[in-house]
C-alpha cells in the first residue's frame, strides 16, 4: 500500500530495439527512450516519485511479479518488436492492471498486445512519418492530466496517428491533435478497467525528439499522477456468491452446475 | 450485404447443456432455451428477420467462417460450458465483431470468452439464485432498445446479479435492475467495438422461466434491431499508411523497422 | 403520435436575415437557407418526410404550440439576431425538446439561447472566416448518423470553428473536424435531455456554399431521423410520489412543506 | 489563485427554512443541516480546508461576488424555497461555475434552479418519504469520489429518489443507490460545464439524520476535494476570433454583421 507520504513507484518499460538497432535513433535518445520518458516524469512530477526503467531484453521482460506487485503505475512503450513480448507476461501485467496498477500507454504501444487486450479491439489507424506539425488541443480542460498545459501546444515534428483509431469510446478525452496534412486523432484519452486506470497518450516516436518536449514531458507525468489507484491495496476482481442480507461476505464460486 | 428489404439474419447461439443434463431445466425449456429466445425475437421485431440457431455441439459450434459471414446479429447465451468454446472459435467471432457483426450477450454470457476478449475485463459480478423479485427501470428512455418497454418491468422470480459488475464504463446504459435483497445491476448496457454493436442484456436465466416474459422477449428483439450495422459490408479495421493529401488510398503496413 | 407509415414532420427554422441583407448571401441562397436546408432533407431521406419551414420574422417566429406539437424534428439555423427570439418562445421550444421533440442545431446555431439553454454551458468556442478548408471525420463508424457518409468528407472553403468548445461532453461524438489553420472541432455530437434528442453539425455556414455540398445535406438527413423520437407520445418529465409497491400510479406533488 | 499549500475555501449554503419552520427537524440538526454539512467536511478532508457557510436569508444570499470568487467549492442544500432565490444570483453562480468554481449539489438541491441552469433538463424525478432503506453501490470504484468508502454502505432511514431522475446522462456514474421499496436512482454522477466542475449526491435529508452518517460524509469531503478547478485562475469561456497561425491571441467579437 502506497501512503500518501510514500513516493509514487512508477517503472518506465521501453522495447530499447530501435536505439539500438539504428544509429539515427541513438543519437536522439542515447541512454534509451526509456531513460529520456524516465527523466521527464521526474521533473514534471508535482510529488515525490520513484522512477526505475525496464525492457525487452531483461529477463521476462524486467516484469516480474514482484516488479509489478511493487508497481504504482506502469508506462509503456514499444514498438517494432510487439509480437515478442510473452504471452505470459502480458496475462500478468493485465491482471496487475485489473487489480489496481495503473498504465500510461505511449504513442506506438497502441499496438502492443497489453492495449489490444485491454481494449478489446484491434487498436488500428492510419499512419505517415513524413514531418508532419501536431497541434495538441485540450477539450476537457478540467481534467487533471491537462492541469498546466498550454492550449494549443505544438510538436513540430511528428510521425501522423489519424482517424479512425480502432479504440472504445474513451471515457474521457482530454486531447485532440491535429497534423498539417489535415488528419486528426484522439490523442488523449483515459479508460478504466477493472481496479486500473489507463492513460493512453500518442505524441512521441523514436524518429524525432518528442520526449525532449516540455509539454509533452508535463503531459506524461500528469497522466502517470492520474493514474495512480485510490484503492488500499491490489485486488482482483471476483466473482462471487452473496446471501441475502449478507452484502460483504462473498463466498466461493464452485461451478455452474453445483447446487 | 443486407438492404433494407431483405430480412435481418439474426443467429441464437445456446450452449444447450442444462436442458440436456437437468430434467428441470429441460421442463422449463423443452425444446432448448435458444429456441425460446428465437420464437420471442421472431414475435417482437418490427421488421423482417429470419431466426436460426446453433449449439456447442455442433461441428466448430455452428459457428463456420460462411456462418457468421451470413449472420448479421449473433445472439449468445452461454453458462456452465464457457471453457469448452474453442479460442479459435472466439478469436472467429471476435473478428466478425469487429467487422461489423452485431451481438447480443444473454444473462451469464458476461463470462463467456468472446465477452471477456470483448470487454478486456474480467467481466466479474456477485450473484445468489434465490428467487429474486427483478425490477428492470429505464434510465434512457430515448433509446431504440427502451421503445415499447414499461417503466419499470418485473420479473417475480429471478437470480441476482449484482454490483460491482467489472465492465468498462458502457457506451450507453438503458436499464437499470435491483433485487429484493436490495442489490443492483446494470442490466442493459451497449459497447461499440470496431466496426460492431454489442448489446449486453443480464435478464434471463435457466432456473426461471424469463425467456418467456413479454418484456424480456421484447428488449431482446429491439438489442437484435439496434446491433444491426450501418455500414454496407463487412470490413476489417486495418492500420494502413496514407500520403499526404491522399485521404482514400490506404497503404500495406510493411513492419516497424522498414524503411 | 407518428406511426411508422406516416411522414415524420420536421420544420426547419431558418433566421433569414443574411439573405435579406446582404446581397452575396442571398446569390448563395436565393430562397433563404431554410429552403436550401430543407431540400437536402427532402432530398436524402431513406424515410418519407415531410419538410416545413419556418422564420424569425414569422408571429412568434412561426413556433406556435400548434406548430410544435405537430412537429417531430426541428432543424434550427441562427446567426445574427439570436437576441431578437423571444424567451416565451425559447422556453416553448425548450418544452417540446424534453417532452421529446427531436432537435438539429446547425453551425452558428451553436450560439442561440435554444442550445445554450439545452446545455447549460456558455457555447462558445474560436473562429475565423478565411477560407480555411475543413476535413469531416468520423470517429464513431458505428452510427446511424454516419451511415453513407465518406470518411473523410472534404468541404472546400469554410468558416473556422475551433475548441475549446464550452459544451458538456457530449453523449456520443460522430464527427471530429480539421481546417487547414490546424484547428480542430467536435463538429457532430449527439444529446439526450429529457425525452428528447438533439444533434449539433458544425459544417455550414452563410458565407459559403455548404448547404449544397452532397455530404453535408445527407448527415443533416441523417441527423433528422436519428433525433425523431422512441417514445409514442409527447410527454413532459414530472416530479411525482409513489407509494410503496406502486409502480406506475404517480400522484402530484403539493410542495415541499406539506405534510 | 489556491495554491497547494493555502487551505481549500470551501462554502456550504444552506436554505436554513426547515430547521426554523419544523421543531422535528430543528431537533435534528439544531445549528442547521448547512453547519452539520460542514462538519463532515471538516472532519473527513485529507487536505487542509476552510468551510464557511451561508443561508438564503443573508444578504443577496450571502452569494455575493466578492465571496463567490473567495470560494472554491461551493456545497448547495436546497428544498422548499427554491424559487426565493433570486435569478440575479443563479446567474452569477452560474458564471463562476462555468469560470472554474466547483459545485456540490446535495440531494433536493436537484430541483434547485442553478442546478436546472447548468443541466438543461428538468431535474425531476419520483420520490417517497416512507424511511426507505438506502443502499449505496460504488459502479466506479476507481473514482477518487470513491476513495475509502464502503461498497456498499446502508442508510438505515431515508427518503426514496427514484428513476426517471431527467438529467444529461452524467460524465461519470459513481454511486448507485437502491431503495426497499425496489426502486434505483443514480445517486452519484459528476458532470463538468465550461472550466467548471459538479457533483451531484442524493443521499440527505431534512427529515433524517443522514448527515450524520460517517459515509455520507466521507463522499461529500472526497467530492469536495474532487470539484477543485485545476486552473490557476477563474476566467470565463468566450468565443474569440483567431488569425491563421496565431493559436493564443483571440481578438473579441464584433458581432455577426460586422465584416
Amino acid at each position: 500500500m502506497t501512503t500518501s507520504t510514500s513516493p509514487l513507484r512508477v517503472l518506465v518499460w521501453g522495447e530499447n530495439r530501435h536505439e539500438q538497432l539504428e544509429p539515427k535513433i541513438a543519437e536522439i535518445y542515447p541512454t534509451g527512450m526509456h531513460n529520456t520518458i524516465r527523466e521527464g516524469i521526474e521533473e514534471h512530477s508535482e510529488r515525490q516519485v520513484s522512477v526505475t526503467t525496464a525492457t525487452l531484453d531483461d529477463p521476462e521482460h524486467g516484469l516480474t511479479e514482484e516488479v509489478l506487485r511493487n508497481t504504482d503505475v506502469l508506462v509503456w512503450w514499444g514498438h517494432a518488436a510487439h509480437a515478442e513480448v510473452e504471452d505470459a507476461v502480458v496475462e500478468r501485467v493485465h491482471r496487475h492492471v485489473l487489480a489496481g496498477m495503473g498504465l500510461v500507454v505511449l504513442h506506438s504501444g497502441h499496438w502492443s498486445k497489453i492495449f489490444q487486450k485491454l481494449m478489446g479491439t484491434s487498436c488500428t489507424l492510419r499512419w505517415r512519418s513524413e514531418e508532419d506539425r501536431e497541434i495538441v488541443w485540450t477539450v476537457d480542460p478540467t481534467h487533471p492530466i491537462a492541469k498546466g498545459i498550454p492550449h494549443p501546444f505544438i510538436i513540430p515534428q511528428q510521425e501522423m496517428y489519424g482517424e479512425f483509431f480502432d479504440i472504445p469510446a474513451p471515457d474521457e478525452i482530454v486531447f485532440l491533435s491535429t497534423f498539417s496534412g489535415g488528419e486528426v486523432f484522439r490523442s488523449g484519452c483515459t479508460f478504466r478497467r477493472g481496479f486500473g486506470k489507463i492513460f493512453f497518450f500518442s505524441p512521441g516516436d523514436q524518429d524525432y525528439p518528442v520526449y525532449y518536449h516540455d509539454d509533452v514531458r508535463k503531459v506524461i507525468a500528469n497522466g502517470v499522477a492520474w493514474a495512480e489507484t485510490v484503492r488500499p491495496e491490489r485486488t482482483d476482481p471476483v466473482l462471487l456468491r452473496y446471501e441475502t442480507e449478507d452484502f460483504y461476505n462473498g463466498q466461493g464460486y464452485r461451478g455452474a452446475l453445483a447446487r
